[in-house]
């Protein structure tokens, strides 16, 4: 029996090959420059794809808030960092997890590391994080007195023990000019590494987006690299020019209800509720919230001639679609989308297929 | 001990009252109007929620998908009804639903009607679904040829049952003419009545936005309407008018990670997987992703001086805030947003949390 004999609503299947395909290149990318790959697991969420990761070497993980870091502890990882600035109200939840887990949080003002050092029960890691130009988070580069700051406050404990710098230079998503970013982003973090490596002589820098992962070859002395992404990819990184859209793990499986012949449009049970609503928009103002792929027993293949969501509402999607696809489908048929933002999407289904027909886990399919 | 003490990450906040006026002020409208007020619980999709619809007269409801009306199914509703072209591939789980529950579709396609024929074991209703304008789904309203067509289909089985006609005007979501598009709708559900109403004496017409039922008083003849949204409202709603902003009776619970007075900006533990990704955009091309509201014991407060969510990511949200708010902020708080739609927001949330403190549940929060 096929997987596709399974589907009869949208469900997200997830093409272990291209997955592990991912991950080994990023892993031999790493170990290329001397890098540590240290996966962000805000985009797999998932006890499964940990354990694919832990075949191409992978020993750490990231997650994005402590309710991940739930999830993923226990699972062998030998550390596991949320990179997140720190919400103090969890301290409690983090002093669980400590007790049994090697865990380090991020840290960017006084006040959280404060706390910190009041209240940890088990030691624990924290990066600074550093804002090189990105302008969402972190203490920025030049900010030595703050940076000083929470190094010394941390000195007042020893269960809060300095680990390094972290930069996620976010602005790869919306610059043209990586490159560029990544010079600066280097030298960001080569300034930090010989300004306080002789104080810290154990201290790591890491780099965190997919993007620039993804593209470039220079990491200078960078240590360690943090990308999330880059196991399932999407179409926005694949615009970015990141991945080719063969490279995308994920596609949406969607249940085709109606065809207006007239307007060459499918409209499908798949909406912001699954895919999210991310959205690539073209020169010329069209929107893209996903592209049809069609579904064989063995996965998907990519149309030559281009069907697309023209837009989604809560549970509708209408896909304008080439002449070949309307020549040929049905009421009935199940088309696969692949998501803009493959990590949303993950976090809005919660769950995966396999193209074997198997259940793969993710963090939000689980009961509150 | 007060709810807040409870919350240490993000937290979707349900006023009960607040919600509760909003369904009793629809019902009353519908009852001025002699209309039937059948809610979408696309918005709410909650069992307890469904118990306060009933104190208000409600007794019957609308679903999104068949996944929802299994949520919905069992609770005593007299009939669900699912808002949304049929999918073929679940009549199984349909005819599992309908052996115990009176449950209608929505049929736009001959296919659809036939395979229901074909493969039905219980009777279930239907309601043909009218586009007079929209374009996203729906018969054309002058397409005779295709309504007679399903008409005719389904009188070959004693099992699908002629309800009436469905139409959803979403384009006073994005249309400012909202009294011009409902003309058109009763004009078109008026012309229907009367055209099929010799026939099929019982037939009813049902009209579906929240924006025209909560702005219009003129509905002509239409027999019911089918609102979501106004069980919560949502800065979206508040935009086009339907309501004031103290009508919106969620907010999401939100803590204070980082302050940077310099940008006068707030960062939050919220983002995309909270509140969703639905923007207001204004004139000047900045975006809102929510408004701040002051959380205390008793609910909250909508302060005169506006801060808002200028930019998210997956987990990350940016406040741009007013002076007052910087004056008064610290790492650590807990804000509340409103958000700009609700229906999605509860659907990435999973859950609620009154103001006293007690859990409600929501379809989504339940495991896979």
């Amino acid at each position: 029996m096929s997987y596709l004999d399974q589907i009869t609503s949208p469900t997200l299947l997830l093409d272990e090959n291209i997955c592990r395909a991912n991950i080994k290149k990023m892993a031999e990318k790493a170990a290329r420059n001397n890098m540590k790959l240290v996966p962000h697991f805000k985009t797999a969420q998932s006890h499964e794809i940990g354990n694919w990761a832990k075949d191409y070497g992978i020993t750490e993980v990231t997650a994005s808030s402590i309710k991940m870091a739930e999830y993923l502890s226990g699972q062998g990882w030998e550390n596991i960092h949320i990179a997140f600035p720190f919400n103090p109200l969890e301290i409690p939840k983090l002093n669980k997890i400590a007790a049994n887990q090697s865990i380090s949080v991020q840290l960017i003002n006084a006040k959280t590391a404060k706390m910190l050092v009041d209240q940890l029960e088990h030691p624990i890691g924290f990066f600074i994080e550093i804002d090189a130009g990105y302008g969402r988070t972190g203490v920025e580069v030049s900010d030595f007195g703050l940076i000083e700051e929470i190094l010394l406050i941390a000195k007042k404990s020893d269960k809060l023990n300095f680990k390094g710098f972290y930069l996620h230079p976010g602005h790869t998503y919306y610059m043209p000019d990586i490159p560029a970013i990544y010079e600066q982003s280097r030298n960001a973090l080569s300034m930090l590494k010989n300004k306080y490596s002789t104080e810290y002589p154990k201290l790591v820098t890491r780099i965190g987006d997919t993007p620039g992962c993804a593209v470039m070859e220079d990491f200078g002395d960078i240590d360690e690299m943090g990308p999330g992404n880059f196991v399932f990819y999407d179409l926005m990184q694949a615009a970015l020019g990141g991945c080719d859209k063969e490279d995308i793990a994920v596609c949406l499986a969607v249940p085709v209800v109606d065809i207006k012949k007239d307007r060459k449009e499918i409209l499908i049970h798949g909406g912001g509720v699954h895919l999210a609503k991310d959205v690539l928009v073209d020169e010329n103002g069209v929107k893209n919230f996903g592209e049809v792929v069609y579904l064989n027993e063995h996965g998907w293949t990519i149309p030559e001639s281009r069907s697309f969501l023209k837009s989604i509402s809560q549970e509708h999607g209408i896909i304008k679609a080439s002449d070949e696809l309307m020549a040929n489908i049905k009421v009935g048929d199940i088309l696969g989308i692949l998501p803009v933002h493959s990590c949303m999407t993950a976090d809005a289904m919660g769950e995966y297929m396999t193209l074997d027909g198997k259940k793969v886990d993710h963090a939000e399919g689980i009961a509150h």
